[in-house]
C-alpha cells in the first residue's frame, strides 16, 4: 500500500493540527507570517524553500554576515534591500513591521543570543535544534520569549512529519499492543573543518546534532519521559576530527513504564537514521525515518489477522520544512502554543547533559 | 544480486574451515561421528533433521526421561532400542561404541551436569548456548572436558551460518571502511508456562536465550572483546510472566578500539533479530540476521564506485544444524579444536553476568 501526496498531506495535517483545528489546508490563510532568516546556511536554505510552499508564510527579512550572499538571495525571495540585517544591526528589526518572526539556523552556540534578542525585539522564534548547547541558555531563551509575549518553538520537523507521526498513531492505537523496547540511531561520517566539531560552536558531538533525533523519537513514540540513561561515548578514529567532541555515543533509556530505548550516534560512520519499535503484538521498523525525505514505514501486526503495512512517504524536500513553516505561522496567526515549544528543546538539552553524565563526559 | 544453494553452501565452508581444510564437501568423509541426543524437545528434533542432511555425522543413540516418545524418534532415525537411554541409566553409554558425541539440548540448568557426566563417559560433547547457567558452571564443563581429553563446542549456529559470516568478511575486508556502531536486537513475546521462565532452570530471562545472539553477534562482528557494559533491565507487563526473570534487557558496549554497540532483547514484543554495521564507508544490515531461515544481507559501501547488495538467504531449515554438526563432526574426526569451543560459551557467560550487574539485577 503506498498513499498518493494529498493522503499524506492531510495525515500530517490531522495528526498534528486536529485538536486544534480542521485540516489546515481547508483553512484559507487569514494573512502570510512574515519570517527573518538568520543564517543563511544550507539548512536556512531548505527552510526558505519550504516556506515558498506555504501559503500562510513567506519570507520578509535576511540576516547575515556576508552581504553579497544576502542580496543575492534577497533577489531570489523578494526581499527588499531594507530588510537585510547583520548580526550588528539585527535588534533594528524591532521596527520592521513585515517580520513576525525569525528562524534561527546559526551555529548552536548562537542560538540563545539570536532567539534573545529576537524576543526582544517583539519578533516570535523558530529555533533549530539543539535549542541551544545548555541548559541555563534554554531557560535563559524561554524566559526571554515568556517576558516578550512572543511564542518559542523549537524545529523538531519529525514531530510535524507523516511517516513519524503514522508510527505515533499506530503505537497509540494499540495496533502493536504494549510497546517493549525501541531501538535508534542517527549519525554520518563528518568532514574535516567543520563548526560542528568545535565545542564551543557545537555544544558537544554527534548526540547533539544528530543523535538527539534518536533521543527525541524515543520519547515522542512511548509518550513517556525517560528515568535513566546509561551510556558510553568514545571515539575511534585518532585522526585530528575528534579532540574536542566525542565520535561515537552509544546510550540506553529506561521509561517509567519499563520500556527500554538501545540508541547510537556517530561522526564517523555511514549511520541512516532509524527506529524500530517492537510490541506485544507486533513492530514498526521505519527507515529512513530522519531523513528529509524519502522516510519509510513498514509494520506487521496481528489482530483480526495480520496487517502488513510498507507505506513508502512520496513526499519530497522541503515537505518537513513547509510544515514546519506552516505550522508556526497557523499558531502565530491563531494564538496556539506550539506542540514542540522551549520547554521540548529544554527537556532533550537535560537528557543530553544527562547521557553525557552517564558517560562520564560533559556537555 | 542473490545466490544459489551451492554457492552459499561454498561461502560457508570458505568463512568456517578455509584455514584448516579444503572446503568440507570436496573431501568425502572418513566416517560418520555418532550422536546421542539428550533431550527430545523442539531444536533437538531439529538438529536431528539437520544431522540427516550430513554425510559425515549421524543419530546413533536418544537420551529422554519420555520413553514412548524416544522410541517413536528411534524409529525415525534408525536407532537401535539399546541406545536408548534415560537420565538414571545415561552413565552407561560411556561403553556404547556408537556413540562418539553427545548433543545437549536440555533446558540451560541442566547443560553443566550432561555435559560433565558425557565427558566423563569419554564422549565429545556439542552443547546448545547458552552455555550454562553460571560461570562456575562453565568453567567445570571445561575442566571436565579437558581432563576426559574430549572435545567441547558450543552450539552457536551463527557463526556457521554464511550469511552471518559474509558480514564478518565484508567487515575483514575493509569494505565498510572503519567499523564505529553496531545496533542488534532479538526477543519474541513468550507464552505462560515456558520453563524459560523459571529462573533455577532458565538462569535468567531473554538475555541469557536470546539476547545472547545480539552480544555474541557484536563480538563476531567486531572481533574484539566488550571493555565495558552499561544496561538496564525492566519489566512492563506486570501478568505474573515475569516474577522471576525480566522481560526486557537493554545494553551498551564499548569495545576497546571505541566501537559502540547498542542492544535489546525482550519476552514481551516482537522482535525479529537484526544488526546493523556503520562503518566509515558504509553499512551491513542483515535482518532478520538470527532466524533458522530467511536471513537476508543488505549493505552499501562506497570504494570504486558504490556497491549495493541485497542477499536473500535461499537456505532452509535446518540448514544451519546441518552446518553445526558436520562442523562438530569434521572436528572429531581430524582432531581439530571447534571455534566456539567452550571458552566462547563462557565468555559470554562472563559478559551476561556483567550487563545484569551494570543494571543492578543479578544472573
Amino acid at each position: 500500500m503506498t498513499w498518493n501526496r494529498r493522503e499524506f498531506a492531510k495525515l500530517g495535517a490531522l495528526g498534528l493540527a486536529a485538536r486544534v483545528v480542521s485540516p489546515l489546508s481547508a483553512q484559507p490563510a487569514q494573512r502570510q507570517s512574515g519570517y527573518a532568516i538568520i543564517g543563511l546556511g544550507r539548512i536556512a536554505a531548505i527552510f526558505m524553500a519550504g516556506i515558498r510552499n506555504t501559503t500562510n508564510s513567506k519570507v520578509t527579512a535576511l540576516v547575515s554576515g556576508h552581504r553579497d550572499k544576502a542580496l543575492r538571495i534577497a533577489a531570489q525571495y523578494g526581499v527588499p534591500e531594507r530588510s537585510i540585517y547583520n548580526y550588528e544591526n539585527f535588534d533594528s528589526i524591532a521596527s520592521n513591521q513585515s517580520v513576525d518572526a525569525v528562524y534561527v539556523a546559526l551555529p548552536n552556540s548562537m542560538h540563545a543570543e539570536y532567539t534573545i534578542r529576537a524576543a526582544k525585539a517583539g519578533k516570535h522564534v523558530l529555533c533549530e535544534k539543539p535549542m541551544a548547547t545548555s541548559v541555563a541558555d534554554c531557560e535563559s531563551m524561554i524566559a526571554a520569549c515568556k517576558s516578550a509575549g512572543v511564542k518559542l518553538m523549537i524545529a523538531y520537523r519529525c514531530q510535524y512529519e507523516p511517516t513519524n507521526l503514522k508510527a505515533v498513531s499506530l503505537i497509540r492505537s494499540g495496533a502493536i499492543g504494549q510497546v517493549q523496547a525501541i531501538e535508534s540511531a542517527f549519525g554520518f561520517n563528518i568532514a574535516r573543518g567543520e563548526w560542528r566539531l568545535v565545542k564551543k560552536m557545537s555544544g558537544g558531538g554527534p548526540l547533539v546534532d544528530v543523535g538527539i533525533y534518536a533521543l527525541n523519537a524515543s520519547r515522542y513514540l512511548t509518550g513517556e519521559e525517560p528515568e535513566n540513561f546509561a551510556a558510553f561515548t568514545s571515539v575511534v578514529d585518532h585522526d585530528g576530527r575528534f579532540t574536542q567532541v566525542e565520535e561515537n555515543v552509544s546510550w540506553t533509556t529506561r521509561f517509567p513504564s519499563g520500556i527500554v530505548a538501545a540508541c547510537n550516534t556517530t561522526y564517523g560512520g555511514q549511520m541512516t537514521g532509524f527506529f524500530k519499535v517492537h510490541g506485544s503484538k507486533g513492530w514498526i521498523d521505519v527507515d529512513p525515518a530522519f531523513n528529509y525525505d524519502g522516510l519509510r514505514l513498514r509494520a506487521l501486526y496481528t489482530g483480526n489477522g495480520i496487517t502488513r503495512l510498507d507505506e513508502p512517504n512520496p513526499a519530497r524536500n522541503p515537505y518537513q520544512f513547509q510544515a514546519e513553516a506552516e505550522y508556526f505561522s497557523h499558531c502565530i496567526q491563531n494564538g496556539l502554543e506550539p506542540k514542540t515549544p522551549g520547554e521540548e528543546g529544554l527537556r532533550d538539552m537535560r537528557y543530553i547533559a544527562e547521557i553525557y553524565r552517564a558517560a562520564g563526559s560533559s556537555l
